[in-house]
């Protein structure tokens, strides 16, 4: 049995809860929280709850840490404090600070003798695998990604920001027919407004002026005025009964040419249809969290990435069985 | 750069030869043939054409030959014997022998010191690895893949050698009824039959009974008695004209359940769209065979397979590059 902890009991620590419960070699031995213990009430029974401070005395108990704090102030902090102690894994995903963070982490983890995996989720995650597999076989090509329909956290986020709104919920939608365009292979440049729609589903507070409400959102720089945004007003109910979810998911696409002469076209893609955006995530993760086992247990540390990664590491089969089976 | 050797030179062949050329890593020494090499003429100026009598010659002037030879007798002798002296990729596609070829390679490359990667393509190859991370990613969930719409050589083949038949093509197309019920998440079972259908265009030669052609296909074992199988009668100019390509592509679609009832959908789906099925197949073995060199040069050796390799092997870019480009 893997023995794994949860650093963080957020969305993403409960999908990694319920995800060990789908993979019988693991096994959750703990949940650390900066909050105070008592009031964290987990899913699994057995199961300690412990403050953060007290990690140290788990050393010996956990063979990876899985670390589901946020990327802009947890995990550059976490990871590698964490990584001096555990395997670890995370889903830092501040894509410009990636190699930063690896530096960071790997200084720790090669000190450690430990292995970290960072960036762990679909994007940066399966959708960075999908950029490097595209590149690899079509270098003459491009790749295109497309993210949802589904719900932008930091959009979201940014809309509550806006003087009288109660509550918002953004959906990041592909635009149709710059999806079609790639699919075709006229490999065509495509500012952001072609790419991405965003759609806002306000609760303005009451009396609340709901033009300029709406004006100050669809004019909001670094979020929503290089996109075509539509924004509806709806009343709390209705945002509570169907816009609670937490949908995602996305498209990589690579267009490529091959032939002496580049005549002959092929088009790779793929695309995840996400009911839950954290539970997908903390999926990956705790596949990972088998690899970083794997790994650390041949002798191997430092910090990986998914790039890194064989993805015979990931499932519980057996080379031999792998082979036999999906091959 | 990468010396790279071609062992056969038919449709594979001729693939690897113009995709070495969108490396610029790599280059081509020589192309070897079990016809007379006068007989052979390659499309690369400068680069030998050597009988594979006289492979052993070039031991120390190739890092990676790419055996671009067939499944049904050629890669289960040549492949472990050229692992004797070589770093080599095959693209064997018999999925059941695959554990016994991987022994006999193993075996070899072992002795030799040498890595040699076997079942690289697309199926096996690329589909194998999406089976492999969506069975990681989703253990609670079912795999489903698809072939089409393209030509499958084998029943093309079969058809040709129906009595009275001058000339023929099959094309396999996956229903999309059954796409579409994947997709849903319903996770159906599905027969041989409600996956594919199977479109044949046959030249009759003069005179022959064409009712009695078709009802031979049709209910040919193994082949088409499986399947709903339609079949067109065309000139031999039809044929030439509109199908001359090799075009193939298909699905891999996972689809899985999360959460702790099970409560939440998910759907990956990683589709391919080829011109050229030979070409494609041949990007792909090149890539490989970059990884083939980089692993014997770390002091590997032995048999892999696509899911025994980081994707970082496989693109000409440095790990550094990668985080920073498309993490």
């Amino acid at each position: 049995m893997i023995r794994v902890g949860i650093y963080g009991y957020g969305n993403l620590g409960r999908g990694v809860e319920s995800a060990i419960r789908q993979n019988d070699d693991m096994e959750l031995v703990a949940v650390f929280t900066r909050r105070s213990p008592e009031s964290v009430k987990i899913r699994t029974q057995g199961v300690a709850v412990c403050h953060a401070d007290d990690i140290e005395g788990y050393k010996d108990k956990i063979d990876v840490l899985i670390l589901c704090g946020g990327s802009a102030t947890d995990l550059p902090v976490q990871t590698p404090e964490m990584a001096k102690h555990f395997n670890v894994i995370d889903s830092f995903d501040t894509h410009a600070r990636i190699p930063e963070h690896f530096e960071n982490v790997n200084a720790s983890a090669k000190e450690s003798g430990k292995i970290a995996i960072i960036s762990v989720g679909w994007d940066p995650g399966m959708f960075s695998l999908m950029r490097a597999y595209g590149l690899a076989i079509l270098p003459e090509g491009r790749d295109y990604t497309f993210w949802g329909k589904g719900v932008s956290q930091g959009h979201s986020d940014a809309i509550r920001r806006v003087e009288g709104v109660l509550d918002g919920k953004q959906y990041t939608i592909p635009v149709d027919s710059a999806l079609d365009a790639v699919r075709s292979g006229a490999n065509p440049n495509l500012t952001v407004r072609e790419k991405h729609i965003r759609e806002c589903f306000v609760v303005a507070k009451e009396g609340a002026d709901k033009a300029r409400i709406e004006k100050e959102i669809k004019e909001m720089k670094n979020y929503f005025a290089d996109y075509d945004t539509t924004v509806h007003f709806i009343s709390k109910e209705e945002l509570d009964r169907d816009h609670s979810g937490i949908p995602h998911g996305g498209f990589v696409i690579r267009s490529g040419k091959t032939g002496l002469n580049g005549e002959n076209n092929h088009i790779i893609e793929y695309s995840l249809k996400l009911d839950s955006n954290p539970e997908f995530t903390s999926s990956v993760l705790v596949a990972y969290a088998r690899a970083a086992y794997r790994l650390n247990s041949e002798g191997q540390s430092g910090c990986k990435t998914v790039l890194d990664i064989a993805p015979s590491y990931l499932t519980q089969a057996t080379k031999e069985e792998l082979y036999k089976t999906l091959l």
